[in-house]
Order: structure tokens, then C-alpha cells, then sequence
């Protein structure tokens, strides 16, 4: 089941968007009743029941008895959660902490294997999939992170890995977008990330796991994600390589605080040890040219620059692709 | 004006608690035409409109021409925001921030009066004035910490601390509940409070500015606020003594990005350079013990202790007190 949530006229209901389903061959969608499902947000408070809904009326839909409303092409797609209670951000790729704890001249942590990186990031005013980015400044140093998310139902303090698996609803792309140049000062602090990390984008379409099948196990996503800039392909890591499965990071999330329905979970920027599969951030390849050559050439995102980030399989656009220009403000 | 949520039956809004006007006196409180106010979360969306209507309601309330429906005796009340977007927490009290880092044998930051320390916390599951306080382990070395909080509206973007001031729509007061031994394993990674801060608890009611009249000014509230660990005062700092504004901290906070209608920014650990007015955290008076004394002879907190937070102003419990029991889970 695929679902998405776009921009609506109605005042009151525009901040959360109004959810929709996404036709299995992704060309349609479909608008739901009203009276059931007034956002995703709100479905995911009773998202059993509301679940068991959607399924009844994707099956229509892809039967042909449930009509679709618009094509793909009509709708101005929001991230699935433009807001939501909490964005819980891992950083679960050990490539990706081992080259930017380098670019920052900082240390890695001595359990980098076995406690994950975590940090609380904005969960409101969420980028949809084309909105521009927004640059302050260009010293900021602007960079892009492709990541996988999940988002959680109701998970009760003390949850254990083994039980998290079944809190994953849906899942989705992101652009954690990241302002390099104001982060090494915040992490030296302690107090962590804050105004280096300003609201990230997400894919349009948000999938059940089982839209997933085998590509899907082990609470990872086993498919490359693509990032290109300005229209070349700048890197395609497999997100199988995460060390800490969305489970564990779950699982570690709760260890002192439940997670309410709709959390979402990053994966942390994508990487893999390879490096002939490319990036999905500019400081890792600005880290990778300064090992090889002794001097990073790569700058950060400017003004009028374009993202894009995608999963294909079989020629199926999976998760519908982040796509952003960067905006001078 | 003086608001507050309360436990409803309706299950569908009980997370976010029906939004009710507090009685000058305190005695009372008064539901609201649900068709308006479904919730004070819902109502600050569209806060010019809802406090009108709010303050028509509260003058007639005043005047016995608005009935009041309870006495506050008989309804639970909840933090005024159960779950919101964002609580950022500031630490802009100077002696607080000394204090605490000399107890981790940390460094003070260089721009400690000139930049202000900020982090995002949970902003869900946030607990009532007399909810428990889960304690996990009691190795934890659980806290207190007794601060003001302010609740805004929307804050674009870059917004200057001399706009910021109008944006404060609602002042409360908070208990950060604080997790001492887990901290500076976070805080050395870098990535800053997660495990260390779970959900923090509010005061049940929320006034707004005008109600405190000349106690607030410049942004700060001029009172102090008192705590009581098992019935005895540990502290009562003035929280005037506030380094960073409340507009300061929010023109902070708004540097990359935009505030929701909602966001709740805390003050820090209130706390005077004169010790003799005592505490407002276990952290700080097991510092001045070791200082003084060599040796830190309080401990954290166990199970059944029972802490207070309350402001008094001629014989008036202005926020109601948060009076919360630690309960090992």
C-alpha cells in the first residue's frame, strides 16, 4: 500500500496535508472520505483501524472500483508527515561517521559498533518533495544527506529490538539537509545538533513494508538509493549496508522515553565502504578528495543547485523522487 | 487569561487533552463550544481568532455570565500542550550553566553570555502536573529541573529578538526531568541530550503575559520560583535572573528555521548567583556541597520522592503547582 499526502484548499487541514493513495502503477491518486481520514497523522493514532481501511480501498482501487481522483502529475505532493511529534534522526552508516568525523577533525566514539548515533531533529515544517531548500547563507555550507525513514506507531517505553520490527508502518526517502559550516561549533558544545540541522525533505509516496517484499528485511531497505546533482548521478550506496537495523534504532530510541504514533526514524546518510558507488553527501566526497588528492575540490550547495533522490526497481520509481532546488532567501 | 487542558473521555482527543478557561480565582474552570476549541494545540493554529473569542469568554466567565463546569478539584489536568511540534530548551540561567559543567568537569563554552545553549527535546508524551515520573534504573541518577517555559506562535524564519516578543502567547512552568548519569556519555559524543531529558511535566495552567502584569517584563518572568523536594523548600531563585530573554532565545531558536504555532521554549534550569536562595536541580546543590564541603552528600532522586514547582504572588498560586511522585516503573 502506497500512501501520500498533498496540499489541500481547506485553511485548517493545509499544515498536515490531506492523505491520499497512490495507484500501484503510481499514475493516480485516489481521494479518501473525510470523515475517516482527515491526515495521515491523524490515521496513524488508530492506524490499525485505519490501516485495515486503506487496504480495503487499495484493493478496490486497484481492481478499478474505487476511482481514482487525480493523476500524479495534478497533485502538489507534501512530505507524508509535513509535521508530526518527533524526528529521531540515527546516523547507522559506519562509513558515513568514519568520513565526517574525519572531515571534522573529530574522534569516532569507541562503541561507533554497538550504540548508535542518535539526535532529535526539527519534526515540523517538513519540506515536501519539490519544495526549494531554503539558503540563508552561502557560508552556511549547504549540503544534502540521502537517507531511508521510517515511521513508528505507538512504541511503549523498553522496547526490545526483537518487538520494534512490528512498530515500522510505512517508509520513506529523505533529504536531511545540513548546514556544514555552523555544525563542528554546535557538537562542541554537547548540546548536539540544532540550527546546523534545519528542516529535512521527504519523498512524496510512503509505502507499507510489504509493497517492499524482499527487498525489505532484516528492518533494512536492500536497494540502492540515487542522489544526483544538478542531473549527474553522484552516488547510489545500497541502504542493505546499515549497520543498525530500523528496529535497533527503535529499540534505542525508547530505552528512556515511549515514541508516539508517527515518529519518524532516519537512517543516517547512506554510505558504503565501496567508494566506487559514490556519495549521498558532499562532505564525504569532499573527505574522499582530500584522502586521495590532499585538497577537497567540491563545494556546497549554491543557489539554483538540484537534488535528486530516488530508488528504482524494475524501472519503477519506488518512493516517487525527492527532486529540490535550492532557493537563495 | 488562564488556560489548561484536562483528561477527556473522547478517546480520539484524550492525547491532546480539551483545551478549558481557568477561572481568575483558580476555583473553577470552564469548557469551551468544542466546535471552536478542540484543543489548545488546534487553537493556537488560528490563535488571533481563538484568543478573541477566548478573552470574550473569560470576561463573562469574570462576570458569572459564562458558566464555569467544574471545580478544579475534580478535573485531571494535563500539560497545557500533551504533544506538540517542538519543546526547545534553552539554559539561560549563567550560574546554572557553571554550576552543572564544573559537576561533569566539563569546559565553559567561550561565548557562554553572548550565544545562547539549546537543544531540541521530547515534545510528546509530555506529562501533567500530577502525573508520576517513570524511574527505569536508579542508576539513572534522576533530576529536577524547575524552569519557565513559553509557549508561541508562529515564528518565521530569521525573526530578530525585537519582533520576537509578540510571539509569546503563553507562559507555564516546566520540570525537565533529567537522567544525570546518562548525560555525559551524550553530550561527549557530541550529538547532544536524548536518553538524558525523557518527557518533562508542566504546570497546569497556561497564562498569558498580560495576566502576570508587571512581573513580566523584558521578556523574563520576575518571580521566584519556588521547589519542594518531599515538603521541604530546596529553592526559590528569582527567575529574573534569566541571562538570554525569552525573545532572545526564540530569535535564536528561529535562526534556520521557522517556529510552529505551538513551540514550547524552555529557559533552563532556573538559578541565582546568591546561594542562599537555594536550588532548583539536585545537579547544582550537589556541586556547591563538593565545593564547599569536598563532598556531594545529597542523592538523586528515588522512588516515592515527591517534588513541587510552584510560583506564589500574594497568596496566589499563579501556574497551580506541578506535584509529581517518582514511581519506579
Amino acid at each position: 500500500m502506497i500512501v501520500a499526502s498533498v496540499r489541500t484548499t481547506v485553511p485548517s487541514r493545509s499544515a498536515d496535508g490531506e492523505l491520499v493513495l497512490v495507484h500501484p502503477d503510481r499514475t493516480t491518486v485516489a481521494r479518501l472520505p473525510r470523515e475517516h481520514f482527515s491526515s495521515l497523522r491523524n490515521a496513524l493514532d488508530s492506524w490499525d483501524t485505519a490501516s485495515a481501511r486503506l487496504h480495503e480501498i487499495n484493493e478496490m482501487l486497484r481492481k478499478g472500483s474505487w476511482k481514482a481522483t487525480s493523476s500524479t502529475s495534478e497533485v502538489t505532493f507534501m512530505a507524508p508527515l509535513p509535521r508530526t511529534w518527533a524526528f529521531i534522526d540515527g546516523s547507522a552508516f559506519i562509513q558515513h561517521v568514519i568520513l565526517v568525523r574525519k572531515a571534522r577533525g573529530a574522534e569516532l566514539p569507541e562503541d561507533l559498533y554497538t550504540v548508535p548515533l542518535m539526535y532529535q531533529g526539527a519534526s515540523d515544517n517538513l519540506l515536501g518533495p519539490t519544495d526549494p531548500i531554503p539558503l540563508r547563507l552561502s557560508s552556511d555550507g549547504m549540503d544534502f544527506e540521502s537517507e531511508v525513514a521510517v515511521i513508528t506507531d505507538h512504541v511503549p517505553m523498553g522496547c526490545q529490538a526483537a518487538e520494534a520490527e512490528k512498530h515500522i508502518r510505512l517508509v520513506m526517502l529523505c533529504n536531511d539537509v545540513s548546514l556544514r559550516e555552523l555544525i563542528p561549533r554546535e557538537l562542541a558544545t554537547g548540546f548536539g545538533f540544532f540550527h546546523g540541522k534545519p528542516p529535512s525533505s521527504f519523498s512524496p509516496f510512503a509505502l507499507t513494508p510489504d509493497e517492499l517484499g524482499g527487498d525489505w528485511k532484516e528492518g533494512r531497505l536492500h536497494l540502492p538509493v540515487t542522489t544526483a546533482l544538478n542531473g549527474t548521478v553522484f552516488g547510489s550506496p545500497n541502504a542493505g549496508e546499515m549497520h543498525f537495523s530500523f528496529p535497533q534504532l527503535i529499540a534505542y530510541a525508547a530505552t528512556t522515553r515511549p515514541l508516539s504514533a508517527g515518529t519518524i526514524i532516519g537512517s543516517g546518510t547512506v554510505s558504503n565502504k565501496d567508494e566506487s558507488v559514490g556519495s549521498s553527501c558532499l562532505a564525504e566526497r569532499r573527505m574522499l578528495e582530500k584522502i586521495h588528492t590532499g585538497k577537497s575540490v567540491t563545494s556546497f550547495l549554491k543557489n539554483g543547485d538540484r537534488i535528486t533522490i530516488s530508488v528504482m526497481r524494475d524501472g519503477v520509481d519506488l518512493f516517487g523522487t525527492i527532486n529540490q532546488r535550492v532557493q537563495q532567501v
